[in-house]
């Protein structure tokens, strides 16, 4: 792959997926499924949350996985900090990038950290002065939970979801993600939505961060990329929910989304026979854990090319591929 | 519902579906799903294929569905035909429409028919003349499979697509549809095939037909409607194709695809409560098949409202719906 990607596309399994499941998979082999994406392609990877182990014990050897991850070349390692005390953790690390969920939604900040909006932006003032003091390459993300809606409060007006982006860059944060956490968001919405931030904190704006709850999900990655986002979050087989029956997840599955992607002749830099390798990796990892994702199962169609050209290799074109039918 | 619609959802499970299972719906089974797909406010349905009962035994009674579903108000029935002595036997009924798949690569026509797409256009116009003498007031659909790639001979060229909408046109249709029949279509292609399409052929541009095989089916739906379509075709429950694992299927499943236009803001006219209970219907038709479709397992989102303002019921809106989760 020479042109450098169109998009990033920044793995959140790792951490948003092994954090749901109830098995805690090995430190060896989360740093062999890291190892497979990265081999994959992929140049973003959400490693672990520095939270406390008695809360999520799946999450206990953070340090470890980061300090195994930055050893591969060109990846960003990135973790997930809910709090000054994870913060502190994970800046002892040599980690590239820490992220901080901050919730649109009044109701479900406080159900999910007891702290308003407000506070949780005086939180992220803190985070920012500590990397500046401690380690200014560090990157810091706000992703904006319930930015499309919230089970709790239903509606998240469109003007909250605004101003807590202009204070989080206000606060000091180099991108602003918009999560829909809860699968409430549609196409119009996500356009309307990243169109507004777009217009306040321009290129801070960050990363999509879409579920597919309802079935949306790449229809709301599309929106987003006509509205020029350019990073997107995914996880490998759309691990991390299944909330609800076959073929439900809540993430975003990595594999669709780079398939659509490369499809439409946007480079991805993601290869998906190698990425189905690091399935397989998953897998072996999390042994009986249910992994989704429509392009895995169908295969590649028959004359697929990569956005750059390539053709995939013959090993994959012979996986399995719909036979014709009707109409 | 006032304000008409913004969309024709064109539900296509009782042929399309209904062929593909190995079952046989019974005919008062058939009637009583079309009766409350029609009560959920479905104004288009394509009820059965005039082929040859020895081919398809599923298909045997599609005289008697249609002149059952010609006594619904507002509905337009359709039939498919795949020859002549079709055309023959769907003009002796009392039907509104008649769609002839006709397919855009030259290895699926002769694999499928044992035509070429030139011998096709011959017969559409064949079709069209028996029309135009016998029940001028039928409309005719050219249904363009494998319009965005065939397993047979892989990509089918764009310009091929083109001409044989025009020379469909000319021979006298009243819409030409363009169907993903092996769910190959990216959202890209989407637009620029039905860009170059209505360029050449105006408002006889008809319905997008588009599969979920690969989990595109709302990406390329929402990629046709920017292009200004306005006809969709669905199947309930996605009936009609799970070639591969759970959650793959062929058609668009009709409940995501009206949950994704109302949320959008866009009329349907469809109401998903009475969807569900029309789900229910078949369901108890066709005891033991797998139905799919995200939004009937996640439920509506709690503040939803329907693109006309309207507010599900509070029995529907207690459906299960996401819990919070973390980002």
């Amino acid at each position: 792959m020479t042109a450098p990607p169109d998009v990033l596309i920044s793995e959140v399994g790792p951490r948003d997926g092994l954090q749901s499941v109830q098995a805690t998979m090995s430190t060896a082999a989360k740093c062999a499924w890291i190892d497979a994406l990265h081999a994959a392609g992929l140049r973003e990877i959400e490693v672990g949350s520095f939270v406390s182990p008695r809360l999520l014990p799946q999450m206990a050897d953070v340090a470890d996985v980061v300090r195994h991850a930055v050893g591969l070349p060109g990846l960003t390692v990135m973790a997930l900090v809910p709090n000054l005390r994870g913060a502190q953790a994970a800046l002892a690390t040599p980690l590239h990038k820490l992220t901080l969920p901050v919730s649109a939604s009044a109701a479900h900040s406080m159900a999910n950290v007891r702290q308003t909006p407000a506070q949780m932006v005086e939180l992220v003032r803190q985070v920012v002065a500590l990397r500046d003091a401690s380690a200014p390459a560090v990157r810091v993300e706000a992703g904006m939970s319930t930015a499309f809606g919230c089970t709790l409060q239903g509606r998240v007006p469109e003007d909250d979801v605004v101003r807590l982006a202009v204070a989080l860059a206000e606060a000091g944060v180099d991108e602003v993600g918009l999560s829909d956490t809860t699968g409430m968001a549609d196409p119009a919405q996500v356009r309307r939505l990243f169109r507004r931030v777009r217009a306040e904190i321009g290129t801070r704006t960050g990363a999509a961060h879409l579920h597919n709850t309802r079935g949306l999900g790449l229809a709301n990655c599309l929106a987003a990329w006509d509205e020029g986002v350019r990073t997107f979050d995914s996880s490998q087989g759309g691990l991390g929910g299944c909330p609800y029956a076959p073929g439900a997840s809540g993430n975003v599955v990595t594999e669709d989304l780079v398939f659509m992607f490369e499809a439409m002749g946007v480079r991805t830099g993601v290869d998906l026979e190698r990425l189905q390798a690091a399935r397989a990796v998953l897998a072996a990892g999390l042994p009986g854990e249910p992994l989704y994702g429509m392009t895995p199962e169908a295969g590649l169609p028959p004359g697929f090319t990569y956005a750059d050209g390539r053709r995939p290799s013959a090993a994959t074109s012979t996986l399995a591929s719909a036979d014709a039918d009707r109409s």
